[in-house]
Parts: C-alpha cells; structure tokens; sequence
C-alpha cells in the first residue's frame, strides 16, 4: 500500500488528534471529541501564522496513519545554524511496525536539511525504550538529557 | 549591582557570541573574530523573521554577562498547548555563580507563562551534571532523553 507524507491541512486536524490520543501518554493528555476542541484548530492556525512549523502526515489510503510536527529554529549557537526540532510523532496502531515512523522521520530530516539546517533534535520520554533505539537507528545520538517544566494549568 | 535582563539587540550580537564562545563546547563551535561572520547577524535577523523567538540577555553596567534563546512553539500536542525551548544559555565566566543564569532563566519562565505556554522544556549536554542540578532547583524536570542528528557541514 502506498503511504504519503504530505504537510497537514486543516481539514486533518480532526484524524492528528484522534492519532495523538491514542497512546498510552496521549490518552491522558488529549481531548479526543466530537465536536473537537477549538483549541486545537486554533493551534494550527497559530502554527501557519508563527511559520517555520509543519505538521507532517502519512496518509494511506486517504487515511491519516501517522503525524510529527517539525520546526524550524534559527539562533546564533555553532556558527548562526538553524536548527530543526521534531515533536509529537505518532502512528497509528494499525500501522506500528510498517516503517510509516521511519519514513516519517527520515521525510523531516531531509526537509530539515533542505532548509539549511545543521542538527535535528528531539526530546523522546524516558519510558520510551523502543523509540530511544528507532531513533539511534536513523542516526541520532542520544547526547543529552531532555529537562521539562510543567505549569498547573 | 544591578542586571537587566532584556531582548537583544542587532548591536548586541557581537558580544553574545563572545559568551557562547567563553566555554568548554562552546569554544570549538564558534568563530568569535573580529569582524564577526556574517552568519551571525544574519541568523538574529531570522529569528526576527520567523517570530516567537527571543534572544534574552544580561546585562551589568552596560555589558553582557548573560544570554540564552526562548523559542515559542504552537503545536496540536497536550489540548493544543503552547510550549517554549530554552537553548543556549551562558553566563560569561567572571559573572559565574552570582545567580545570572538563575534570573535569565526565571525570566524566560515568566515571559513563556506570559505567553501562554503550559510548558517550558530545554536539553542539556550529558557533560553538564551542574546544569542538570541548576535545572532541577528551577523547577525543571529530567524526563526525558535528548537526542541530536548533526548533519556534515
């Protein structure tokens, strides 16, 4: 079956959710409803106004199988290099262990390197063993630790 | 006496690349000449550019001792939750141990709540245990693994 990945129109945003809750972290953190929350159409649209941020899709089929969100960060660290920062990469549980994330992921890197970047970075949960590995796979190094601080919201 | 902390300006660029050059990575990775590469400004002009990105820094009497980024990023993730990233943060050598990075950073908490984020995240060298214990005193906590792909330049 041919997969695509394509950046995400806002008629998508419904089918990232839905992909964003399920998982075992999301499940917790998402508000998967019909209707939908605002706050998350609003958020895309924060995301094309802000620009240097893509939500990336597979799409099998006419359906969403998998999401990241790159962006794109410029600073004045090593030399003035851009760099790219992945998020929230998920896949379908239907479609785990197709290499749709490894297809992904490799789309963002090359995408990241066509815009001039010089580094790729992520943050990955520590429970997450398996990512660590899929991600050493592709060429990451896992060279720091990933600090977050919450506010009560 | 007396440190603002403030958003950069173009005339600062020099002297911010001076701190990131004053430290143990830091030193291999810059090229602090006079006159500064080109790249240098042209990356603060992006970050003008983009939006959601603020170079913040220290200053003492006129001088700066201090300096990080704060990067804004919107994304679908956690209810549509806004989030910022902290990256490069230095204090200049002689100003060390006198609270200059605990204000940038709190400062940089502050705007990114202002900003309506729901969370501040940053990664740190697996080298710097200190950083990670200056880390955790604010708030941060270290959950995650960070990992980089460096592109061959």
């Amino acid at each position: 079956m041919t997969t695509t990945i394509r950046p995400a129109r806002r008629d998508d945003v419904a089918a990232v959710v839905a992909l964003l809750a399920d998982d075992p972290l999301g499940r917790e953190r998402e508000q998967n409803t019909d209707p939908l929350p605002a706050v998350y159409h609003n958020a895309f649209d924060d995301m094309g106004r802000q620009g240097g941020n893509t939500l990336l899709i597979a799409e099998q089929a006419g359906r969403v199988i998998g999401c990241l969100q790159l962006t794109l960060i410029p600073g004045l660290s090593r030399r003035g290099m851009k760099r790219a920062l992945i998020e929230g990469v998920r896949v379908a549980a239907a479609g785990r262990g197709l290499g749709i994330g490894e297809l992904m992921v490799r789309h963002a890197i090359e995408l990241a390197r066509d815009e001039g970047c010089g580094l790729v970075e992520l943050t990955s949960d520590r429970s997450r063993g398996d990512a660590h590995r899929f991600y050493e796979r592709l060429g990451f190094a896992a060279s720091h630790v990933g600090m977050k601080l919450l506010f009560d919201c």
